[in-house]
């Protein structure tokens, strides 16, 4: 055994060179994160020698000298100064440039600023990418799977550029060729995109609701018996609203995956895309969820502080002295079919609400993220479909004495607990059908890879060994 | 100082090329990872020319083409389809082979997928593992800091994969030679393994108690007071076994912890290993922990709707009345020890789940993960004890005055708050004894490494620094 | 197309070599992770023949055979076995030792012992660090994206092994020369440092806002009135104090960046140094949030419980007996004035809640880590200040009917629920004026690299890209 080794060999030979143009924040945190990885940096500057303290460790030349040596060049400079590159633009040649550079509004520029440096510098390898780190991130090493986008016309300087970042601890999605600048661009301007349909969609409706129970309620007491009730405004048709909303999202959140059920089964293979809205409903189910668990918690703690409020305690005394000023001799007959009926609201709500608790909580990412895919599946498809049942029975038991009730039906509208039964109740019928096994087994088989219409002998890949 | 590098030696000379048998949705999805992490990927397929869209840069050639430019070669195909390997057994000799293979159940086989494998291919070095990632996690980089699992009997082969691995930003955990590649098969196929013992506790228990309480209370009034109380199984009951399933669950969580104390005290050592049922009683820590928070949660909501249910409204109006009908002139006498005690009831009860609360977050991976092992041992140990003292207080005020009461004991049983009380006692008493200095003082020591059978001058290594 | 690569030359070369003194828990921990990582491992000890189970793949030779083969060397041992090494100093010559060692208290040794390491082999290169690491994370896998802490006198020899820790999957901070070593070496000694100006903030406040109402309401009621109150101490006056410590808490949270605002505005540049008082207050504001969070929490649990209270039932049912005494007609006057205060006090309570609780759900590290800076600042910024608003509003609602009586002041001091309001007004006031757009307009500028001071052309670099 031999473990005499030379270790000048040994070690790796000399770690790469990496240039940077720009001095300010995010050059210096970039320059910083560099060193510490194991690269070699030097900057390039207009002003090499007054550009203020830099990484220790870190060298600084002039724009020009600095890229003679490096093969990626960071350009950490405003759009505003790209000129001075189209100038040396011979010593830039074949050189891969990535641009982080970012914008402070959507649309300042026709042209995305990468596409406008690759103009300038057209025999350059730009790449644009990254520009969603803070110089802040960057300083403080909290990049560790964090995911950056790419893009770039240049599939080799793509690749240096993801290697690169792979070993700062980023994950890499490439958008592919520049033409996605503009999009890549747009990434740290952009606010909660994925949240915007889901809320449309819950503003929308819950506006609905609103005024549909305000007329049902305050404003029929109103004309009708010229009551005045407002006060309720504030919680009691809050307190309708939102379980109202809270079940219908919640339903929202499972009707596409049976809806794309149906579809495959229809289809008989699961590699056609489903139709554009339905794609789009589909990645919106987990923020749909998480509205309907805020609508929830907002009516769990809405029904909690009901004792708690002024009219249920002058509700409480004026129904006693109401009780005695009659001379009742059995003042208060316990209902026993009504105590059951009363508790088993609440066992189930109690229960629907624990569970939503617990699908919310193995949506976080730290959470989701150490499940299996089976795991994850058992959570948020059975014990999901279970909260959606458990909520549901809930809403039934609430609304069940008031359906044959001719009294409910005010100015002939049906009230919102039975209006808020129907999307649930038809989600839970499609998932029944689905969950049948003669409709179940054919389902599994497609979304195992089986197509109803291609021979079987050219299945011999392997489609999808997790799902 | 000579910045002149040149650049084609300053890079890294050729990206390693890797193999990837099958071009299914997770042989494309590895290819794509494995190009944004500086690879360079070859296709192998029967097809060649009419395999479908693969990721851009990568290459597509016949089996045998492919196998012999890689060294590594991802085998993506179902075991059904395996014995095209044996065929092109002299093309294979010397690679390695990993088998990323999943079961659709367990025990389809026999053999495991990669035993199988080894045995078409004798002469190649198979390596189990990656089969936890799914083509949507890796199409979608979440891979960051995942727990992959590898086995063969190739140490170099499986260090090249690992080597591969953590390029991708996964974390390798070596589990042996390839005789444990059915438990690496099974992985994906798990719900909840680390669940099931505390899960089966928590069912136990929790019928046991149901029905304890069941026969206690509502049957009791139904055979000797001829009373139908049966409505309070929804709540009223529910809200008994609850609190007292977590106080339980929670000592549970705590118990284990002090029986290694005395063992390891016993012992003189902290290197042998303890009993087979404490280390997987210790090792489900968490998860009862959390089980306790769940029924604590259950508890505080219960509670919380006491006031809003029909049979307390009933109770309260009742009361009233009757209080009227007797003509008491002082109708209801504030009783101060009684208001001390019902209130320090609630007190401890709140700063109680408040504390559970805290650790029930602690426990989140993603906060814990930012605790130092100092922080993280105050957390989980000092706040956890103080948390079960508190709870323990709590149960202790709620049953004090019925200790001494004989109509507590209906047909001879004790109360369930009075059952639920011995396991917390018996806990808190034992790590109460392992506190106290004369005692807590040679644990320390054992803790740190020191053995009492061992001669002092061995103890030279570095045991266990952040212990 | 040549794919016919010589498979020898395509693998990296020979793996790296990393030495490790010591074999105790650490030292095989550490052993395991690096094969796994893909490094060739070689453990130094005193007795090799006799060291116990080793990671498979790992060698075992005398400490001086050991060393002379890698350049880097672990130093897994005590800091009272370093001697040997001194012996050992011409072997060492040139290599790069990694200290990790710890203390078990601060301030055991006057010399950190990474200086103390230097001191006796004077031409090694010692690098201090990766000691927050503990044997159960680097078994178990748990790296990904942690934190360590660098410091050592030689660049290169730093360098190297923050490449080494970077391939293990951590994120390396450099904290300097050896001269850091002392501070590195306190970190697992830590006990939650970034907590401890908030806690104690908190906990002095808590005390004021208890002893001061102890003084007015239960110690005034029993000198003035000669009642016995004391019952109140446990929950009445516990949910005065939370709300008021929330309250101040979040204003607190706000108050240093509004304060920042106007000292950037006159001084006219981002890149002063604020004050020390400044700089600290700012780095505990998400300390102080979650405080401000754990104590409306207990409030809103506090609140929660009044029904169920042995004294709120008593006063509920003790109001009927009296409105009965008096023989009143019209028992109960129901005040639609009182009952839209009410429901409006409860309605902005539960809304600033449930903002709250969002807030404290971006605050998660992973949650927090998936959101775009602008994302980010929207919501700790935009929904922080609704947040505060509408709990002040709360606060206002609460307290607006006090103000004018004189009852109110008894002995002559204002409510607690008045002192509570002056914080968050001034906060809410400071803040308003900074977002007038007279205002607004110079301080986004300023925060976006402007300097009022400096001449324009000298303002190339990209100074906050993400900001």
């Amino acid at each position: 055994m031999t473990v005499e080794i030379d270790i000048s060999k040994n070690m790796s030979p000399e770690p790469e060179l990496m240039c940077i143009f720009g001095t300010g924040d995010l050059g210096r945190s970039l320059g910083l994160r560099l060193l510490q990885c194991g690269y070699r940096v030097l900057y390039g500057s207009r002003t090499p020698h007054s550009c203020g303290p830099l990484p220790q460790g870190a060298q600084v030349m002039t724009h020009e000298e600095s890229a003679r040596s490096a093969k990626l060049i960071f350009i950490c400079v405003h759009r505003e100064h790209y000129e001075f590159l189209e100038k040396m633009a011979p010593q830039l040649e074949r050189k891969v440039l990535v641009d982080l550079s970012n914008n402070l509004k959507k649309d300042m520029y026709m042209e995305a600023n990468a596409v406008y440096l690759q103009r300038l510098v057209p025999k350059a390898a730009v790449v644009k990418g990254l520009n969603t780190l803070s110089a802040w991130a960057l300083q403080n090493g909290l990049l560790a799977g964090r995911q950056v986008y790419l893009c770039g016309n240049n599939e080799e300087a793509k690749r240096d550029v993801a290697e690169m970042a792979t070993k700062l601890g980023l994950t890499v999605v490439d958008k592919g060729s520049l033409s996605a600048a503009k999009e890549v661009e747009d990434f740290p301007l952009q606010l909660f995109p994925e949240w915007r349909m889901p809320l449309y969609v819950a503003v929308g409706l819950s506006a609905f609701f609103f005024l549909y129970l305000l007329i049902r309620d305050i404003i029929y007491a109103y004309v009708e018996n010229d009551e005045d009730i407002s006060y309720r405004i504030m919680i009691s048709l809050a307190n309708k609203v939102s379980p109202i909303m809270s079940l219908i999202m919640l339903a929202l959140c499972y009707l596409p995956g049976a809806i794309a059920g149906f579809l495959q089964l229809y289809r008989g293979t699961k590699y056609r895309r489903f139709p554009n809205w339905l794609d789009r409903w589909m990645l919106c189910r987990k923020q749909m969820g998480l509205l309907a668990l805020g609508f929830a918690f907002l009516h769990v703690i809405y029904t909690l502080l009901i004792p708690v409020r002024y009219p249920n305690r002058h509700k409480v005394i004026s129904s006693v002295v109401n009780e005695m000023k009659n001379n009742n001799t059995t003042p208060f007959y316990f209902d026993n079919t009504k105590a059951w009926g009363a508790d088993s609201l609440f066992a189930l709500g109690i229960l629907g609400f624990f569970l939503f608790v617990l699908l919310g909580l193995t949506s976080l990412p730290s959470v989701g993220g150490t499940l299996s895919w089976r795991e994850f599946s058992f959570v948020q498809s059975t014990l999901g479909h279970l909260t959606l049942f458990l909520c549901t029975a809930h809403c039934y038991i609430y609304a069940w004495n008031k359906f044959l009730r001719t009294s409910t039906y005010k100015w002939y509208t049906p009230p919102g607990s039975m209006l808020c039964l129907i999307v649930p109740s038809v989600t839970l019928v499609l998932k029944l059908i689905l969950v049948l096994p003669c409709v179940n087994r054919p389902l599994m088989r497609i979304r195992q890879g089986w197509e109803r219409n291609r021979p079987k002998d050219e299945m011999g890949e392997l489609k999808a060994t997790n799902m």
